[in-house]
């Protein structure tokens, strides 16, 4: 677009780099930081760096954290028997954010996945069985997503832990709470179906 | 939330602040910045303060430039004696993706609003109206957004506008290209009706 200014361009195809951002929004975004006090885009610019800056994996969990080991890792009443395999770190925001689950996790920062070329030992494989060699280890529950290649994840890593004697449980399939069962799509349906119990 | 550590905290806030981002799509994009290569996300927080500090307003037509007037004002194959009328430069890319319009802007950056306290003095009207001194200009468009804000914006600069002997013109309504008699609402669909023309 010759009629949008160099810096603007730039500021545009920043934003449209993040997934879920199209070229549209993305240019909705850039006129917005451009409208922005020129203190609060700084502000914004800093925000970026310092996250950076300041921010890395757990040594234990690979969590993001400031620390060397996160908060959770060191947290003495977490249950150290338990841990919960995640894709992300925005997964265990959202366990955490549930206030029932208190074991550690394990994050692996990504998927399976053949047809984008990711293979288990670009993820956090490695780290993970490492921390089942001790016995303090009782369960592993695999809480990937519900989609081909958390499903794929969840198994694979489930042939690799049961010979080492851990306890491999997935998350339960069913129907969301305050769904419909009308728009549920028929894979959910059944599911919740066959993983029926007893009231 | 506490398991999220600070630097995170604000970057997530960052993006929170910008329309149309909510609380999850901002932690979901700050994910993504730090999942970033570390020299990316130092080229995301330079565009930021590069457009900042570059990008200004243009001296004559107020849409963003880097240079004192832009380059539409600047071309000599413009036709001078047309003024169209913005709410935003996104506006003025819009018309340009186009590739119709031949004439000059006028970036107003905003558009009066009683209910957000939004009035005529914190818009480039003044600006316009110098504009039109000259005996150059013979058409101002209104082309703010067909909304009440807009349809307000538009009715206010035309009654400033015509004492001074240029026409004043608005932008047509009717349907959308390539829509659907049945999804049209209402009132478009009554403008369509009442402004047909011969074919």
């Amino acid at each position: 677009m010759a009629h949008v200014t160099a810096p603007l361009e730039n500021l545009i195809e920043q934003f449209a780099r993040l997934n879920g951002i199209g070229r549209k929004g993305a240019a909705r975004l850039a006129y917005q930081v451009l409208a922005m006090e020129k203190a609060q885009a700084e502000d914004f610019a800093k925000a970026i760096v310092e996250a950076h800056e300041k921010i890395h994996r757990c040594a234990i969990c690979q969590n993001f954290t400031e620390q060397e080991d996160c908060a959770i890792c060191r947290d003495p009443a977490r249950d150290k028997s338990v841990i919960c395999v995640v894709e992300s770190p925005r997964d265990v925001t959202a366990f955490e954010h549930t206030r029932e689950y208190k074991g550690l996790y394990h994050v692996l920062h990504g998927l399976i996945s053949p047809t984008e070329g990711i293979g288990a030992e670009q993820l956090y494989v490695q780290e993970l069985l490492a921390r089942l060699k001790t016995d303090e280890v009782k369960e592993v529950i695999m809480a990937t997503n519900p989609t081909v290649e958390g499903e794929a994840t969840a198994l694979y890593l489930a042939r690799l832990i049961k010979p080492l004697g851990v306890l491999t449980t997935r998350l339960a399939y069913g129907l969301p709470v305050g769904s419909n069962l009308e728009y549920v799509d028929d894979v959910t349906l059944y599911r919740a179906l066959s993983g029926r119990g007893e009231l």
